[in-house]
C-alpha cells in the first residue's frame, strides 16, 4: 500500500463525520460531482413514496393542511436555516436559484431608493446571476456593471444600490471574503446579495452575524435536495417589512384564501413565496435535510479542507509537473469546497476519469472540476481519484 | 333505486370513458375536488420511485442526459400541446403559474411595443393573475385596468398592450369566449395571454386555431400532475423569435453550457425556461400524462358536460327551491367542468359534505364549488354528491 492510501486509511478512521456517509445512498463509484448534484440521502426514497401513495393518493386536497403541504416552504427554510448561519423566519424555499435572484435583486434596488441608479454584478459569476441581474437592472431603469469581487470596494458609490455576489466562484472554487465586501456594500449606502449555491452545506456562511441584507442558494448540491430542487430566499429580519417582492404572487398574500383582488403581503419570510409551491420536490429536499441531524457546519468546513488539502497533495505525487495546474486558492480563507485544475484536454480527461469510476465535472474551456461533500467523500475516495487521475493523464 | 340513480347507471354504462377510471387511484370517496389537485394517476407512484432511486439515486448526474432531464420541460410541453390544441414546439413546463404569467405579461408588453401603454387584465381573475399582472405594469411602467370579460370588447383601444384573461372563472365556473375575446384583442392590434388553468384537461382550448398569442396554465388541476406540480407557458411559433423574457435564466440560453458571460436566448419553447428544472415534479407530470392515450379532448369535453348537466338536475330534485343558487351559467358554451353553488352557509355545508365523503371545496365567501373531472367522475358519483348535498342541506 502506498504512502498516500495509509495516509488516506488513518484520515478516515480518525474521521466524525465518517458515520454520516451511511446516510447517503452510494456505490463504487468516486463521487465528486456533489458540488452539481448531491447523491440520494438513504431517507429520501421511502418519503417521497409516501407523499405520493398517501398524502396524495389519500388524503389528497386535504394534505395541504393535514400533511403540512401549505406551510413547507418557511419550515424547510427554518431547516436550512441553522446551515447558512441565519435565525428562524427568514428563509423560504421555492422557485429556482435565478427566480430567486430576481426577486432578490429587484427587491434590493427597491430598498435602496430612487437616488441609487447602478446594480454591481460579479462579474465572475455563474452565468444566471448576470443574465438575471441585467433583466433586473432593465426593469428597474438602473444599470449593471460588472466587476470583480476584488473591484467590488473601490466600484462602490453613492450611485451603487446593491451588489450582486457568489460566495463561492462556481469554476475556481474560490471562496470571496463575505463578511469584509458586505461591510464594505453597507459602508457605501448598499445592499449586499449573495448567492450561497456552492458555499451552503460545506462552509459557514453566517448570514445574521455579518448582517448580509438578502442570499439566495440551491438545494441541490452539498444540501442533497435531488434534481432541480427548490431554491431558498433569506430576507434579513430588519429588510422584511420593506421587501416589496417583483413576483407577488398569491402564495406571498397576508390572507391568501381571502382571495381578494388586492394585494397585501404577508409579514415575515412567507412574503418572499410566488406560486403553489412543488411539494415532490420540496418534500424530498425536507427529508434530505435530515442527514444534518447531530452534524456542525465547523466540523464539515475542517473536513472539507483536508479533504482539498489532501487531494491536491495526491494530484501533486501523481501526476507529472505541470499537467494539470489548480485553479483554486492554496489558501484556506480562499478556497471553498471544490478543486479545479486546468487542463488543456479538460472534456477527454473527464470523460475517461468517469468511464474509471470516477466522478467530476468538466466545465468549459478547460477545467476539471471535482467537488468534496464532506458528508459522503472519504479521504480513500480522495486518494482514488488523484490515482486514476494520475494514470488518465500519463 | 331512484329514477335518478337509474340514470346514473345507465349513464355509466354507456360512458366511452368509464374505463378511464382505472387509470387513477380512488377511494369510495366522491372526489368532486379535482379542479383544485387532480387525483393520483396510478403509473406515477413507481414512476417517481424510479426517478429517486435509479435516475437520482445511481445514475446521479449522468441522469441530465441519460434520462433526458435536461430536455423534460419542452417535451412534456410537446405533451400537454394536443390537449390546448396547439402543435408541438410551443410550450414548455417549468415554474409556477404566478412566474408564467409575469414572463408572458411582460413578453407581450414588449412585443405590442413603446406606444402601447395599458394592460387589461380580468376583474374577476384568481387574485394571483391581478397580483403579478400590477406587477409586470409596474415594472414596464405600463398601467392596469381590470375589466370584465364581458367588458375588455369596449375597453381596448390603440392604448391597450395586452390583455390577460381566464378561460374559466375560477370561482363560478363561467367559461369565456375565447375565439371571440381573442379576435376583438387582435382587431384592436393588441396581444391576447391567456390563462387555461381551469380549462385544459377538460374542454377543447383551441389555441393555434383561434391565434391565442401567449398562455399559462397549471398542471395539477385536470391535468393531475400533483401537488405543485409545474405550470406551462404556450408562446404561438410566429412570436417566438421577439419573445423578450424578463427571467432569461441560463436555462433559457441559446447554449446553457457554454457559461457564457452575455445572454442570447435559445429559439423556440425553451425560450421561455429560467432555471434548473425541478425534476421530481416535472418527471411525475409527465407520468400522470399518460392517462390521456387513446383519450380525446372532446370525448372529455362531451362528459363533462354530461356530468355538470346531471348534477344541476339532480340538485334540482334533492334541494329545496331557493335554498342554493347555481352560478354556475345553464349555457353550455358559457360552462366550465365545474359546478359552483351559492349558499349561505357554504363554509358549514362543505365540512359536512367532506366529512360524509363527497369532496369539493369552498370558495369566500359562499360558494359550493363542485369539479367534475370526465376521466375519472362517474355519474354514479354525481347522482350520490347531489344526494348528500340534499341530506346535508335539509
Amino acid at each position: 500500500m502506498s504512502e498516500l492510501a495509509l495516509l488516506a486509511e488513518k484520515a478516515d478512521a480518525a474521521d466524525e463525520l465518517a458515520p454520516v456517509r451511511s446516510r447517503f445512498v452510494l456505490d463504487d463509484v468516486v463521487y465528486l460531482d456533489g458540488n452539481s448534484l448531491g447523491a440520494l440521502p438513504a431517507v429520501v426514497p421511502d418519503r417521497v413514496a409516501d407523499v405520493v401513495r398517501r398524502q396524495w393518493g389519500e388524503l389528497r386536497i386535504r394534505s395541504w393542511e393535514e400533511s403540512g403541504w401549505w406551510t413547507a416552504p418557511e419550515r424547510i427554510g427554518d431547516r436550512i436555516a441553522p446551515l447558512v448561519g441565519a435565525a428562524p423566519g427568514q428563509i423560504v424555499v421555492g422557485d429556482s436559484t435565478s427566480v430567486n435572484v430576481f426577486k432578490a435583486l429587484v427587491a434590493a434596488v427597491r430598498m435602496a431608493g430612487e437616488g441609487r441608479d447602478e446594480i454591481l454584478v460579479d462579474a465572475s459569476t455563474f452565468p444566471t446571476d448576470g443574465y438575471i441581474a441585467e433583466s433586473a437592472a432593465r426593469l428597474t431603469g438602473r444599470t449593471l456593471r460588472a466587476v470583480t469581487p476584488a473591484e467590488v470596494p473601490s466600484a462602490l458609490s453613492g450611485r451603487t444600490a446593491a451588489v450582486l455576489l457568489n460566495h463561492v466562484d462556481y469554476r475556481t472554487g474560490r471562496l470571496h471574503d463575505l463578511p469584509a465586501l458586505t461591510a464594505a456594500v453597507h459602508a457605501a449606502g448598499a445592499l449586499a446579495v449573495w448567492d450561497l449555491c456552492h458555499s451552503a452545506g460545506a462552509l459557514p456562511v453566517g448570514l445574521d452575524e455579518h448582517g448580509v441584507d438578502l442570499a439566495v442558494g440551491c438545494t441541490y448540491k452539498y444540501l442533497n435536495g435531488g434534481p432541480g430542487s427548490p431554491a431558498y430566499l433569506y430576507v434579513r429580519r430588519e429588510l422584511q417589512p420593506r421587501f416589496d417582492s417583483p413576483l407577488p404572487g398569491w402564495n406571498s398574500h397576508a390572507d391568501p384564501f381571502g382571495m381578494s383582488p388586492s394585494y397585501a403581503p404577508a409579514a415575515g419570510a412567507p412574503r418572499g413565496r410566488v406560486g403553489t409551491p412543488d411539494i415532490l420536490s420540496m418534500l424530498a429536499l425536507e427529508a434530505a435535510l435530515e442527514v444534518w441531524d447531530g452534524v456542525s457546519v465547523s466540523a464539515v468546513r475542517a473536513k472539507s479542507l483536508a479533504l482539498t488539502d489532501f487531494f491536491l497533495k495526491c494530484v501533486a505525487a501523481r501526476t507529472e509537473p505541470g499537467r494539470v495546474e489548480p485553479v483554486t486558492p492554496e489558501r484556506h480563507e480562499e478556497r471553498g469546497s471544490q478543486i479545479a485544475l486546468r487542463c488543456a484536454d479538460a472534456g477527454e480527461v473527464m470523460k475517461r476519469l468517469i468511464a474509471r469510476g470516477v466522478v467530476g465535472d468538466f466545465r468549459h474551456p478547460d477545467v476539471l472540476r471535482f467537488g468534496f461533500t464532506p458528508l459522503y467523500v472519504s479521504f480513500r475516495d480522495v486518494e482514488r481519484a488523484a490515482r486514476v487521475l494520475g494514470e488518465v493523464l500519463a
